[in-house]
C-alpha cells in the first residue's frame, strides 16, 4: 500500500459565507504537493471589525508551506473566490490559474496591488488540462450568477476530485455557458472519488429558477413605469445587468450604468467576448439632461453600502441625477444578511422622496445564483461520487448538506477551516488542525484578527477613553495630573463636570500614594487607572478604557 | 368657530419600529392640554450607538410643556411602548394610567429608577373612562403577543380618536382578551374622526394568523424530540410561553423557564390573574438533574443577545444545563432586522453541537402580533374613521399604510416624529416641526444622540486613537514628544516601529516650528496632530484621532 495520501484543507469558506480558500494536497504525509482553490476575501461588519477594510484568510499554513505549493486556480470572479489573492499572493508566489474573463480581473486586481500581473495565466475551458504537481485540472464550465464560472475537475493519482465551487443549473443563464447535464452525467460515468461542493443555499426547498425567467417580468415592470426607472444588483451579475439594460431599452429608455464596480465588469465582459450584444449605453453626463421617464439607470450598491451609487441617490442629487416623487427603484438583488439595516435605510430614504421601491419580496425580479436543496440532490446524482465534502457555507448550512449525502448514502464530513481531511480511503478522516482564522486588511496593513487591535477599537467604542498625564520630578508631581475625555458624557450623577472630579481625585491620590508607589511606573499606572475607571463607574455608569502617560523629569 | 383645535405629534415611533410616544392636545393654540401616549425605548446597534444601553425618545418638546401635559397613558407592556417611561419620568412628572398587568410592570420599573411608583394608576378597561382637562380617555381591549393590550378611545371636544396602538385581530389569543369585533363596530358606528394605527405589518400581504393555531405543531414537534427540546420567544409573549409550556408537560415533560425576563413577565401574569391554568414548573437546579429526554426549558434571548439565556446555552453549560447531539432548539419567534447576525451566530454554534434547530422559515412555530395588511383594511372598514394617521413603522410602512386608506377614500397623512399636525378639520394639517430626536441611556447618564459623544466613539473604532504629550519649559521642549497608540498596527509601509516613527517627526517638527507656534498651544497642537495623522496615512493607509496633551512648566 503506498504512503502517498490525498488531503483536503479549507483555509476559508468552510464554517461561513464568504471568504473561499480550499487547499488539495497529494503525496507522503507533511510532504504532499498542493495547491489552491480560490483565494477570496469577506467584508467587515461594524460588530466584529469597525475601520476594517476587508477580511481575509489567514494562510500562515500555507505561507509555510509555500514551497510545496504548486498553483493557485480560482473558479470564478466573485470577491469571495478572488478577492484576497491579489492581497496575500506576495506570501504565496504561485502561478494562477483562471479562465479568460477570471483571468483579467485576477489581473487589474494583481496590477493594483503592485503584484506581477504575468503570474495570472489563462486558460481554456475542459478538456483543457493544466498539470501542475501530481495534479491534472481542468476547467468544466457551469452557470452561477457571474459569467464564466467554472466546477474544477481535479485528477490526482488517487483518483478524481470535483470541486463544484459556486453554482447553479441553468439551462438558460441568459449570459455566457449554460449548465450542461450531459457533461456532468459523463464526469458522473467516469468516475467521482469526492465532490466538494458549495451549501450556500441547502435550506431552500425548491429547485432554482433560471435567470431567464426574468426578462419577462423585468421587461413589464419597466415598461409601466412613469417616471425614471433605477435597479440595483450585484456588479458581478454580467446577465442580469444585460436583462435589466435590455428592459430599459425596450421601454425605449436611454440606459446609463452608475458605479465603477458594474462599469469595470461590463467592460471586461465586452473586452473579453462574453458580452457581445449590450444595449447602447449614455453616460452619467447625458443621463443628468435626459428626462427621468426616459431613462433608465442601472446601479452599484444593492447591499447598501454607503458609498456606492444607491445609497448615494438615497441621500439626494448624485451625478446631477435626483430621484422624484413617483419614480421606481428596484431592488434585483437578495440582501445578503447582515447587510438589513444599510439597505432598509435606502429603502426608507426613498420612500421620504415618494419613491416607490421593490425589493425582492415576491421574488419575481431577482433569481439566486446558487444551488437550492434539490438541485445540489441532482448534481449528486449527477456525479455519484464516492464522497461528499460540503463547502462555503455556515455551520448549520454544512451539515444540512451532509446530512443530505449521509441520507442518501455517501460518505460524507463536515469539514470546517482548518480542518485537514485525509481522503484516500473511502471515508474522511481529520488528520490534522492547523491554524486558519481571519486576517483584516485596514488602511494598507495586514494583521490578525486577533492581535488585538481591533479588539482595543471595540473597547473603545464601548467605553470611551479617558486620557491621563502626569509629570514627576524627582519623586514629586510637577503641576496636576491632566485629563482628558473622548467618547464619554461630561457630567454624571453629581452634576459636576466629570474631568474636574477626576483631576481632583487623581490629585488627591497622588498626595495619599506613598513614596514606593510614586517611584513606580507600573504601580502609579495602575493607581490612576483604577481611580478614573472608579469614579467614572460611579458618576457616568462606565468604565472606560484609560491611557496612562508619566512623564519623568529627573531622568533627564 | 373655535380657535380650540385638536394636535397630534409623534416624538417616537413614526418613521421606525420601536420607541413610541405620541402626543395628543387640545386647546388654542400653543395652549393645548396635553396627554402622551406610550413611552417606550428602542435598542442600539453596534452601527450606530456603540456602548450605548438603551435608545429613547427625546421628550425635549415635551418636558418644556410639562405643565401643559395631563398624563401619560400606556397601551401595553411591551418595552417599546413602556421601556423609557421610568428613564424619562422625572422630566414630565404627569401621573401615569394602565391596565392591571401592564400598570404592574410599570410599576416595578418606577421603583428600579427609584421613581415613584404610586404615580402609576391601575385602571379598569373601557367603559371606565379617565377625565383628564379635556380628554376622556377608554381602555377597549384588543389582541396582541402580550396580553391585555388596549386601543385607547379618546374622546375630546373636536370629536373622538381612536389610538389603536400594536394589535392583530385575535378571537383565540390563548391569554388574555379575544378581539371583539362587535365592540368596534359599535365604535365605529358611534363614529370615529381619527384613527391613529400600527403599521409594521403592511407589507405582509395576507391575513393574520391566531395563536391558537400554534398548539398543534408545537405539541406534535416537542413529542416527536427525542432529546431535550428548549424553545425560545419574546419573554413577554404569555401565551407563547403557556402553549410551550403545555406542549412539554403534555409531551411528559419537566418544564423550566430561564432568563429573569420571561420569569417576571409570567409572575405578574399569575399574579393579575391573567395567567391562571399554567402547567408546573421546575427550577434550574432541579432541571440540571433531569435527563433531557424528560425535559423542556423555555429560554430568554430568541433575538440573539449575548447575554440571554439562549446564546449561553449556544457558548456550553449554562446552569449546569448543557445541550447535546439530537437536542432539539425551537425559535418560536421571528427575526427582528437587524438581529440576524446574533441569532445565526447562535444556530451555528448549536449546528457544531449537533444540535437540531428549528426556526421561523416554515411558519408553523410562530405567528406574528401585529396586523397584516387585510387586517387594517377590516379594521379601517369597522371603525370608518374620518381620517387615518398611520403610526408605529419606517418610513415605507407609514406611507404603505397611508396609501391603503387614501385608495379607500379616506384622509390621511404620513407623519413624521416632530411634526405636530392639526387634525381639527377634516384632513390633516401641518402646523409646526419639533425638535424630536433620540436620547441615549449609556451606563447612568441621558444625552442626546446629537452631542457627539457616540461619534467621537465611532471615530475611534473606525480610525483608532493616538495621544501625543508634550512638556514645555518656558519655550522649550522638555524631553521628547511622547506616542502612545491604541487600536492602530505597531508598523506600517516601511516596517519600524510606527510609535518611534511619530516620536522622532513630531520631535522634528517642533524643532523646525517658529517661537510663534511653540507659544502658542492651539498651532502647536494642530501641527502636532497633523503630523501624526500624515504619517499615520503614509505609513498604514489610516489617519487616527488624535489627542495632544502639552504641558507648559513655565506657568507654574
Amino acid at each position: 500500500m503506498s504512503r502517498e495520501r490525498l488531503i483536503y484543507l479549507p483555509l476559508g469558506g468552510a464554517g461561513e459565507v464568504g471568504m473561499n480558500a480550499y487547499v488539495y494536497g497529494y503525496g507522503a504525509p507533511g510532504k504532499e504537493r498542493l495547491i489552491l482553490v480560490d483565494l477570496g476575501l469577506t467584508f467587515p461588519t461594524m460588530d466584529n471589525a469597525p475601520g476594517v477594510d476587508l477580511v481575509l484568510p489567514d494562510v500562515s499554513w500555507l505561507a509555510e508551506n509555500a514551497d510545496r505549493l504548486e498553483a493557485i486556480f480560482i473558479t470564478h470572479a466573485h470577491e469571495d473566490h478572488v478577492g484576497a489573492l491579489a492581497h496575500l499572493w506576495s506570501r504565496l508566489r504561485a502561478p494562477v490559474y483562471a479562465r479568460r474573463f477570471t483571468g483579467r480581473l485576477a489581473q487589474m486586481k494583481m496590477e493594483e496591488q503592485g503584484q506581477p500581473t504575468e503570474k495570472v495565466h489563462i486558460v481554456g475551458a475542459h478538456p483543457e488540462v493544466v498539470e501542475v504537481g501530481p495534479f491534472k485540472v481542468s476547467f468544466v464550465p457551469i452557470s452561477h450568477s457571474i459569467p464564466e464560472t467554472a466546477a474544477l475537475l481535479i485528477d490526482t493519482p488517487a483518483g478524481r476530485i470535483v470541486h463544484a465551487a459556486d453554482f447553479k443549473l441553468d439551462t438558460d443563464p441568459v449570459v455566457g455557458e449554460r449548465f450542461d447535464e450531459a457533461v456532468f452525467a459523463r464526469i458522473g460515468d467516469e468516475g467521482v472519488k469526492v465532490l466538494v461542493c458549495d451549501s450556500t443555499n441547502v435550506f431552500v426547498p425548491h429547485a432554482g429558477r433560471s435567470e431567464s425567467t426574468l426578462k419577462g417580468p423585468i421587461t413589464e415592470l419597466v415598461k409601466s413605469a412613469p417616471g425614471m426607472v433605477v435597479a440595483t444588483t450585484f456588479a458581478s451579475n454580467v446577465a442580469r445587468v444585460k436583462t435589466l439594460a435590455q428592459a430599459g431599452h425596450d421601454a425605449g429608455r436611454q440606459v446609463c450604468l452608475l458605479g465603477r464596480a458594474m462599469q469595470r465588469m461590463i467592460g471586461v465582459a465586452q473586452e473579453t467576448g462574453i458580452l457581445s450584444d449590450m444595449p447602447p449605453l449614455i453616460p452619467s453626463e447625458r443621463a443628468a439632461e435626459t428626462p427621468g421617464g426616459d431613462l433608465m439607470l442601472i446601479v452599484t450598491g444593492s447591499q447598501g453600502e454607503r458609498r456606492a451609487a444607491s445609497a448615494q441617490l438615497s441621500r439626494g442629487r448624485y451625478l446631477g441625477l435626483q430621484l422624484r416623487e413617483g419614480d421606481l427603484f428596484l431592488f434585483s438583488s437578495k440582501t445578503i444578511p447582515g447587510n438589513e439595516r444599510g439597505v432598509l435605510a435606502i429603502i426608507n430614504a426613498f420612500s421620504e422622496m415618494g419613491v416607490d421601491v421593490v425589493d425582492d419580496s415576491t421574488s419575481r425580479y431577482h433569481v439566486s445564483g446558487h444551488a437550492n436543496r434539490p438541485d445540489l440532490e441532482r448534481i449528486h446524482a449527477l456525479l455519484k461520487p464516492d464522497m461528499i465534502l460540503p463547502n462555503h457555507g455556515e455551520h448549520r448550512m454544512l451539515r444540512a448538506h451532509a446530512k443530505l449525502a449521509s441520507d442518501a448514502g455517501i460518505a460524507t464530513a463536515v469539514v470546517v477551516n482548518g480542518t485537514m481531511m485525509d481522503v484516500t480511503g473511502e471515508v474522511p478522516r481529520e488528520v490534522e488542525q492547523v491554524e486558519a482564522g481571519r486576517l483584516y486588511l485596514d488602511g494598507n496593513v495586514i494583521y490578525g484578527a486577533m492581535d488585538g487591535i481591533v479588539r482595543d477599537r471595540l473597547r473603545m467604542a464601548m467605553n470611551g477613553h479617558v486620557t491621563v498625564t502626569l509629570i514627576l520630578e524627582e519623586d514629586d508631581t510637577l503641576g496636576d495630573p491632566w485629563c482628558e475625555m473622548r467618547g464619554l458624557a461630561e457630567r454624571g450623577r453629581s452634576r459636576a463636570p466629570l474631568v474636574d472630579m477626576l483631576e481632583s481625585q487623581l490629585s488627591d491620590y497622588i498626595g495619599r500614594a506613598g513614596r514606593k508607589t510614586r517611584a513606580d511606573d507600573e504601580a502609579l499606572e495602575d493607581g490612576l487607572r483604577r481611580v478614573v475607571r472608579q469614579l467614572c463607574m460611579e458618576e457616568i455608569g462606565k468604565k472606560p478604557e484609560v491611557t496612562v502617560v508619566i512623564s519623568r523629569l529627573s531622568d533627564e
